[in-house]
């Protein structure tokens, strides 16, 4: 299955990020559970295996088409936005992340529901949450079709909240991506992050304390508050720019796992993916994070983007026509043929500064 | 629009409810504001109107039938599984519930999504949570098409967890029910509540301290854990036995808000209904509820389901065959003409013990 989202999608965890309270091993044994719990029956129209790649429903009446859906959280970047008391931007990371995770099937977004839960009901902060739902939502053409707000004092303290959203979206089962086309001299494509994303702010929050966030983050002229919330971006546009002008053999969506985790995942097993980092800029805000942390280049990838929000591998010769329609979009690396026992996605790192 | 499933759903609260942390006014004035920030845009494909009544979308390709969502959460129940580590039960909590929402828009559900987050990944926990969410989807003939699992350090302690589902359905909307051909002498049949469901653990939870769980209660072999703890059903089977046989005009799930407020939503405005007690049993839990809190009539009946959990509004001729067709179904009330002023919900309490 060429589908990135993935049933049960973890913050996947390093060793710094394990030290930060969120645990990798446990994670997989979890997925290893769900997969053998529900492995005994399937819907006789879902699409793929229960497991690592699903969420394809065969469209009622319509054979060549399915529904896609993918549910995501927003993470630990929400207890950033809680005590800033800034609440309207995680919803445009709630929707875009969704939105970008069936993208990657080249689904169409059709509709979105939204689930908020509060310790205590502050209607202007639900509000403003889902007033940033909405906005999101109609940016990209989808639905706001409902949703449930909870106020559950006891689990949540007051002024915390969590979130969460589902995405339903259609593509035509001859439009999914087919990774198995991808091949040594392809080019990967890659769309700048302008942040963390929704991803690795568990251990992001251990490296900056709360009482930095006001100051300039070195080398820029913005906080730590607004670089850390900067928000989630959709690439529907984008992707469908490119899609418009190139053919796209495979897309990943740069979310926890990082490059690591997730570029695999577009990837037949005769090829591996090769970055070069001196391809791009990592923005400042990994820097000083990377530099804090004195992180492992495995760490660095593993938790968070680094620059890197999306891939597309293309044709070489499709790739001038694919950057001509995305501004910002980059080459950020290439296919390779891969050996038995190579790892699947091999970054080459930049000069240490 | 008939469809009783709500954009959001809040706990509603009382008096009683608002002691034990639960606000009624602010949930009110949150879905004002939702209504006001969501109402400047609305997919095309989006039917009904964003508010108070809506969850329908256009199938693709097939204007006759509509897809049709809803998102829930089990409330703070979890925090009562979480304390006895009893994890294998809100799966069908959190599912049955989904399954019912639908269900009253006569929708048959196609696929569900699941959120858990936690602040400590315990593999064996989100197992039983997982298993137990896809036993139920298995049991409803719901595909499980895939889910988000967070861990949260810093949001959720340890052993603690948020649960929160998305399912979609498919109705044809020759199928919705016709509220509007609701009239006076019809009746309104009830399906049992075989507990709680998954509404009031908040004002319970103060009721029935921790310590009591143990304890057996009052007038029954089971304790208060068990009690506490008894799942949400699926009225999908019973509700479609009773469709096969009979024409059902307008259901409605009692979930929050109870019988006071959700059943006006079946309701035209010419019309109200009017509930017996002395035609059913007061489930154990609830008369101990009420016993500890000295809770209002209306408290009772807006913060608990006492006994009714789902409804369905017949012609009486038709009453009959319906129950026949549904072992355990009684005759709970029926509708009678509504003036100016009068409230669309009254129930005639039995005499107290």
């Amino acid at each position: 299955m060429p589908v990135e989202a993935k049933p049960w999608l973890m913050d996947r965890a390093t060793d710094a990020y394990a030290a930060a309270g969120v645990d990798i091993s446990a994670g997989n044994a979890a997925v290893s559970l769900y997969k053998a719990l529900t492995g005994a029956w399937k819907h006789p129209d879902q699409i793929g295996e229960l497991g690592a790649f699903n969420g394809l429903f065969r469209l009622p009446g319509d054979p060549e088409q399915a529904l896609v859906a993918s549910t995501d959280g927003v993470g630990t970047k929400i207890l950033i936005a809680a005590i800033l008391r800034r609440y309207n931007s995680v919803g445009a990371d709630l929707v875009n992340h969704c939105v970008n995770d069936i993208l990657v099937a080249n689904a169409t977004p059709l509709f979105f529901l939204d689930y908020v839960a509060v310790g205590k009901l502050v209607p202007e902060m639900a509000g403003e949450i889902v007033g940033g739902i909405h906005q999101a939502c109609r940016e990209n053409q989808t639905a706001l079709l409902g949703g449930e707000t909870a106020e559950m004092p006891g689990l949540y303290k007051p002024g915390e909240f969590d979130l969460a959203g589902t995405i339903v979206g259609i593509v035509r089962l001859a439009d999914l991506p087919k990774t198995e086309s991808v091949a040594p001299g392809d080019a990967i494509l890659a769309l700048p992050a302008i942040g963390l994303h929704t991803n690795g702010y568990s251990l992001a929050r251990t490296l900056v304390p709360e009482d930095e966030w006001g100051a300039l983050l070195p080398e820029t002229s913005v906080t730590f508050a607004d670089a850390l919330l900067a928000p989630h971006p959709s690439y529907l546009q984008t992707v469908k720019a490119i899609r418009a002008v190139a053919h796209v053999k495979a897309m990943s969506h740069i979310t926890g796992g990082g490059l690591l985790e997730n570029v695999p995942r577009t990837l037949p097993a005769s090829c591996k993916a090769i970055f070069e980092q001196t391809r791009w800029q990592v923005p400042p805000l990994m820097r000083e994070l990377v530099r804090r942390g004195n992180l492992s280049h495995e760490d660095r990838y593993r938790t968070f983007n680094m620059g890197i929000g999306y891939t597309l591998t293309v044709a070489l010769s499709e790739a001038p026509r694919a950057l001509a329609a995305a501004p910002g979009a980059f080459v950020a690396g290439w296919i390779e043929a891969r050996s038995e026992g190579e790892p699947a996605v091999v970054v080459h790192p930049a000069r240490e500064r």
